[in-house]
């Protein structure tokens, strides 16, 4: 099942609806049938898709039965009817990782003019900010004031739903809710000047999210996806989650050592070979650019880089 | 005036009350003070330290009036009937700044074998997670399984009172609602092994943060401001802010350039020299380890080390 958080053009007021991504392209209003409901049969049912992932138990059998009730059909949206909104609204900063696929290390080494073979012993986490994050569909400032080199990094995302704190690797998928796309626009320039990664990766509108958050059941192993980028539809990355370093299983337990993880934390994963600074000569992302990242099973978020 | 927020051992539940911390030791309640008003006198007032900081202006006057009515001195509560909290709820990680004060550096400089003076030229900013932070008086872990090397870090914080971007030197002080202190607590061996900082500056109960939040107005120039920590009694860090290499205003201006700074956020601004981990040989905070990290006008923070 996916989930997203949008705004519905039908109705008044900023408030996010919990929808599901239907297989037709439609989005079922999931709030709004709720809110329709006789209050006896709302009841352990979700309002918005923070609530969904902060419930102790994931309702999919019910949400299913919502859905395919022939009294609902109106819920069903047009796609061109929403706003995506990011999946969920951060309480705190999104987790990241840092080099964690090995092509990718070794084209960042190369770059750098490091020996190739150079490869983290431990994971590099950083964070990204509450206002760098957008959804699907919304803009990216290029920033150009800033920096003369924003880059782009499709990520495979990963979203908690259950608190914890020194997680094995043998339970980490259990802490799971689903899965997501993540692009860490990085200010490269800012990267390096800052020393530490937080203000090249932390610029607003240079965390889009979305467009849907794939719930785990249906995700599968989230060890082998396909995950690729394109930049005006020239493919840039592409790779498979096999590829890196520390797995999902791994990253959920060094961050979680001695951190308690909590429902709605984002983890993005780390990106794989392909990004513009790496490039020979290096490509950079200009205004007007449209930038997908896809992962395999979740979707394609696109955002388009504006002055 | 200085304010914080804490629990009253006089109420039942959970609510953070607003304080206002008198001259004479004890605490004023200003959430039970502005509930027992008269619905139209209380408009304005607020509730909580999170709503203060949020509200278009600091109602200082009308606060000192409440503080000053003799019908309200039963509001004063003894400190022995408080818990302190952190003074705010994190919305967002607490924002920090790496390597400020020249003779600290020296000392990191030296202790890692690299040249003593060599300096960043931009900011190194990093982040701490929300379950980091802890109040006054509260607990801090060893977390001895994870790390051999515990160490202190005093540092003014900055509070964010006015939302904005991209904010100029000298517009700076104009987005501050005011200041407190953090000692920013920090696993050496994976600050290290981790490469970015975040892991081992991101372990729970490492941030502790207050006691108080001094209103900018009563603080004066923020970058002449004695800052100290004791270990056990033991002075080891005493410094000036006036040794930053960037100062509150460049703190301020570098963080927020192209990253939108919020009501609320805490962004800390780095040690003086004087930590464990340059001690020769280093010395490393160890269970029953009190630490007391004080900066001139605001007080004192205090926290023990705990298995």
């Amino acid at each position: 099942m996916k989930f997203l958080s949008f705004l519905d053009a039908r109705q008044q007021g900023l408030d996010p609806q919990l929808g599901i991504a239907l297989d037709d392209g439609k989005v079922f209003n999931v709030t709004a049938a709720v809110r329709a409901l006789p209050p006896g049969e709302a009841a352990g049912l979700p309002l918005s898709l923070d609530a969904l992932i902060d419930a102790e138990a994931t309702p999919l059998q019910e949400l299913a039965r919502l859905v395919e009730n022939p009294g609902n059909a109106g819920h069903a949206v047009d796609v061109d009817q929403i706003r995506f909104l990011p999946p969920v609204q951060l309480r705190r900063n999104v987790f990241c990782v840092g080099r964690n696929y090995r092509e990718h290390i070794i084209e960042g080494n190369i770059a750098k003019g490091i020996p190739a073979n150079t490869f983290p012993e431990a994971i590099e986490f950083f964070t990204k900010p509450s206002t760098a994050v957008v959804g699907h569909g919304w803009d990216v400032n290029r920033h150009a004031a800033l920096t003369n080199s924003l880059d782009y990094e499709v990520e495979l995302a990963i979203v908690i739903g259950k608190r914890g704190v020194n997680i094995s690797e043998a339970d980490a998928l259990d802490h799971v809710f689903g899965y997501t796309i993540v692009n860490d626009v990085t200010a490269r320039d800012l990267q390096r000047r800052h020393g530490q990664w937080f203000k090249g990766k932390g610029l607003d509108t240079t965390c889009p999210m979305g467009p849907v958050i794939l719930h785990k059941s249906a995700f599968g192993n989230p060890n082998a996806k396909r995950l690729e980028l394109e930049v005006n539809g020239e493919l840039r990355q592409s790779a498979s989650t096999d590829e890196m370093i520390f797995n999902v299983q791994a990253v959920i337990a060094q961050l979680s050592a001695g951190l308690t993880l909590l429902p709605g934390d984002i983890i993005s994963t780390g990106t794989p070979k392909g990004v513009g600074y790496a490039a020979i000569p290096p490509r950079c992302l200009n205004v007007g650019d449209v930038v997908k990242a896809r992962v395999e099973g979740i979707g394609e978020l696109t955002n388009q880089i504006v002055a």
